[in-house]
């Protein structure tokens, strides 16, 4: 006996998956990451206006031709909003999403901690039903990377942006037990400074794109100011480690 | 022609690995944790004197019968130090280490991050080469659980334990932009009072076991204080989210 087909008025729309991808080695991915990246019917992930596709590169041998990709679009420039991007970006994937076709949005580290996710997040979780995959962020694979254990029983972390005025910075690191600074770049100065005044510097380990092919590990008082990459961390751990 | 055989004087001493196994979805282990799991001869694990084997638990399906397992028992009582604990767990991995033979420490979530694998990397990086795996912790997939984005931009985030004294609590809250507080347990309600004071209650989030099949999320307001265990998590997000 023949099944009945059920009556359809409306194709069931996709779900949207944000999945942390990682630092950059590819093997960071979680197994969860990877069954969902290459299960789904659509990749999407941002681009820089320059061209550069950081997150597709580190999954970019997972992904297959008969893979749909949809690429959003960032502006280059730090002066310009991201906002109306991301709009364009929500809605290229809405389409997708009523249609019936599952998403997954590719996410490089953590999705839920300065992930670029959040802003589609935003834009479409209400409509659509969204799942967040957590992912290895740069900040921890650093610690692994530079053998330095962060924080231990009663610490308190604080992760904090270099980009931050120079007074914020100096309060927050003078109660941390344990501080990692990220999004280095031009403001390498500005840091090595503060970490001076509050006898941190030498404490303080360098990193630059960990886990990646071109990571770079130095003795902090070795790094030039005006050659620091945004994808550099400065690491002070705790103290309290028993040795 | 037949290649000479190397004259061995000593066995190649083994690879100690400290694997990041992530909060509790197996499927949230990195491709990384998982091929080294599978592939090492000796895997060691806490274990807790009353019985407890939470990290094996996590990737029980994993281990094969031919590997080697090395509980490492800690103490049930937090009034008895761990320190002596480790230095038995140690010695028993450094003995597999010295006939050759690489050893996975399984540890939850993060190593770095208060981790239970730095007392062990404490003790043996310096006498044997040692890898730390990152993964993925509990803190973050608990913001990916709860579909909370936590830190955008400039934010400040702060990670702190509950048990902490009450007035370091209050001051390092007053100041984060967004704030994850772990090891809640008996702690709570000392939490929730200084929540409210700081007007801050309403904005925080509460899970019991992020991505566990015995996963609970309920409002805060409905949290009774006595019956909170130790893997339960308040999350205050940013506000900066920007909609």
């Amino acid at each position: 006996m023949k099944p009945v087909e059920p009556v359809e008025n409306e194709v069931k729309k996709g779900n949207l998956y944000g999945l942390g991808i990682g630092p950059g080695d590819p093997e960071l991915l979680t197994i969860k990451a990877h069954r969902i990246l290459t299960s789904v019917p659509v990749i999407a992930y941002p681009t820089m206006e320059s061209g550069k596709v950081f997150a597709r590169a580190i999954v970019a041998d997972f992904i297959r031709p008969d893979q749909i990709e949809v690429p959003m679009p960032l502006p280059f420039s730090v002066e310009r909003s991201s906002q109306p991007y991301y709009d364009i970006g929500a809605e290229k994937i809405a389409e997708h999403l009523e249609a019936g076709r599952d998403v997954a949005v590719l996410c490089e580290g953590e999705p839920m901690l300065y992930g670029s996710f959040m802003y589609i997040f935003n834009r479409l979780s209400k409509r659509f039903h969204t799942e967040v995959i957590p992912g290895i962020s740069s900040t921890f694979a650093s610690a692994a990377m530079l053998g330095a254990p962060l924080t231990f029983r009663n610490d308190v972390l604080s992760i904090m942006p270099a980009t931050l005025e120079a007074e914020t910075l100096r309060d927050r690191l003078a109660v941390a037990d344990a501080a990692v600074i990220i999004k280095l770049g031009r403001h390498f100065a500005k840091i090595k400074t503060i970490l001076q005044e509050l006898n941190l510097f030498e404490r303080a380990l360098y990193i630059e794109r960990a886990t990646l092919p071109n990571q770079v590990i130095k003795p902090i008082a070795e790094v030039d100011p005006d050659n620091v990459p945004y994808w550099a961390i400065v690491m002070i751990p705790s103290q309290t480690n028993p040795q």
